[in-house]
């Protein structure tokens, strides 16, 4: 029971981030001598420290700010892209304490090679920074079995069965925990960002591939196996182009990063940075981008039409390329969606708003994951 | 503790059907004197019977089989379909104890009426039975709100904003649990159907209206406010027929009664016995079947990946006018959904079965629910 209430408070500190005994008490529903005992038990562990916080209005003495200890407890965080390889390393709290980054554009990218470059890499940055990491957590764009973090296909990658999981961990000797990209971004936004206090939320994002991660009830959705859905792949446009999956017209196809070149009128092998700047640019004409854009509009919002008719989140956040949309393209959809949702108008209106976490969101997302599995045993 | 183990017990034995102590002990993870004790006092209160089991082949004593008496907690299950009210009472055990059931085809079918019929029919009912139902279920075709029972939308029966489990309760003053009709028919599928030892099943259900039931990690997946998805209301075919809840080309619109009408060469309002009378028909001719279905077919299929896709079950379960049409139809969708499904092929191929349950089965899941406020009042 000790040991339950420590991992709480714990969990609690690590999300929230600094709090005062009294606030810890409230939250967790203890009482005072409780939480005393807990936090000095954490404190002489050196996980987390009391200071006295900066003098407030209030009249008496100040209470007591309990802080996470960063390094207490570190874990490792990779981000597999298509393009980009990111790793972090990642304390308590969720701070980044250190990063390293490398671009994979236009050369191979092995499974080998990028499993040998990633232990390689999280190596050098543990030593630079003198911690070791006690867990690690994996965002990949594909199809993950979370159970043994077994990748049975990652298209965009080009990854077909690869066991991932066991890979990494014969070499790291930690647990390695990996999931879809998609659902990590989920999780970081439930955590950390936009879906913050919204128990029923949907993350999609656009990238070279789409994806979605759905969390209900508080938790990461999984169908059977442990595999996360793909909503990248439901097929929106029937009759529409064929997409690798084996079906046609899929999401994907019709408001992945090809689709808005070609939406853009740019060739569809076009540099990220190309892409940006040419949206930046479309956005000091709203009414162009509305017109030019209207296309790629109506597919994102059929897609979230059934998305909200599906799953009937409150909140839908909308990740990578589809925020750096024009507010003109981006600002009827959401009114678009309620129109022709009667799940949307059920909830009382689906809210439909960006990502908070930016280019982080899976790193921080496979950070989180890894922080399950340790919390329990700082 | 006690009492939770008594309530589990009693829910294994409402679910399972009659078990032998020995069966119970190791299901349950407790030792025999518990169990025992258990028994006993639910013996005691009437709740079960022990009878010697038929002489079987083994050596020694027989075990003592433990059932459940039907008797000991009654339901009221209540499922309105577009023109059609069915009720029953149901006895701990899941068995039906009485039903009645009437037609509202081409009548008026005010909430007010209906809710008037099935208050005074269900007393009429529980009186000849001799019986007081302890909590209802109540089944309804459209977008309903967990928590109480508030009807938001139930387009085919042309409800709006209806307090039905409000109304309800405050005649009948017992527990009145209202859900979605194919939330209710994944519940009884999942517990006691086709479905039954899945953790991650989809029940999919074309009447007039096409709805479907999630069951995720074992149980039903709800979204914001308590509110399930409405699968017949993911777009299918943008730009197709225009639906009533403010979109077009819905799922509904391409498999429901009406589409299958069309699909037949029927007029959209043919009642339910011609419809089932031209399928049998059909299904003597499977080449002729298949050809006049293609269409049909394919919109189903379409449907079916994208739940696959977005949702990852290991089984979708197929009810109503899915379970009838002709085999040489309902056969190459599954081989189809798992081609163009890439979630599929990654749970290892989600198997496409028929509900096991047959009409019965929004009763059941009606019955069902109610159980679930009742099971540890016993």
């Amino acid at each position: 029971m000790r040991r339950h209430n420590r991992t709480t408070l714990l969990r609690l500190l690590h999300v929230s981030g600094p709090s005062t005994r009294a606030m810890l008490a409230t939250a967790l529903g203890l009482n005072r001598s409780t939480i005393k005992t807990l936090v000095d038990g954490l404190a002489e562990a050196g996980v987390v420290e009391e200071r006295v916080p900066r003098p407030g209005r209030g009249a008496g003495r100040p209470s007591l700010l309990v802080l996470p200890q960063p390094h207490a407890a570190v874990v490792l965080a990779v981000d597999l892209q298509v393009e980009h390889v990111a790793i972090a390393l990642v304390g308590l709290g969720g701070q980044i304490l250190g990063r390293n980054s490398w671009n994979l554009h236009g050369r191979t990218r092995t499974a080998d090679e990028v499993i040998t470059h990633v232990i390689e890499s999280a190596a050098v940055l543990a030593g630079d920074l003198g911690v070791e990491p006690v867990a690690a957590g994996v965002s990949v764009p594909g199809v993950v079995r979370r159970a043994d973090g077994y990748v049975h296909e990652a298209p965009n990658l080009r990854w077909t069965d690869v066991a991932l999981g066991e890979r990494l961990s014969s070499v790291l000797r930690i647990p390695i925990l990996v999931g879809n990209d998609a659902e990590l971004g989920a999780v970081a936004e439930h955590l950390r960002g936009a879906a913050r206090g919204s128990s029923d939320a949907v993350y999609v994002s656009a990238d070279v591939g789409v994806g979605g991660g759905v969390i209900a009830q508080g938790s990461s959705l999984r169908g059977g196996a442990g595999y996360v859905g793909e909503i990248g792949h439901m097929v929106i446009r029937p009759g529409g182009r064929a997409c690798y999956c084996g079906s046609s017209g899929c999401w994907e196809t019709e408001i992945g990063e090809a689709a808005l070149c070609r939406a853009l009128g740019l060739p569809e092998e076009t540099p990220r940075g190309a892409i940006l700047f040419e949206l930046r640019e479309l956005s000091r004409n709203p009414e162009e981008a509305a017109s030019r854009l209207a296309e790629f509009a109506e597919w994102l919002t059929l897609g979230l039409v059934n998305v909200v008719n599906l799953l009937g989140p409150q909140l839908v956040v909308l990740g990578d390329l589809l925020t750096v949309l024009p507010e003109s393209v981006l600002q009827p959809i959401a009114a678009e969606v309620r129109r022709r949702s009667l799940v949307s108008r059920a909830v009382g209106g689906t809210r439909i708003v960006s990502s908070a976490l930016g280019a982080d969101v899976k790193l921080l997302g496979a950070a989180e994951v890894a922080f399950e599995v340790v919390l329990d045993t700082v």
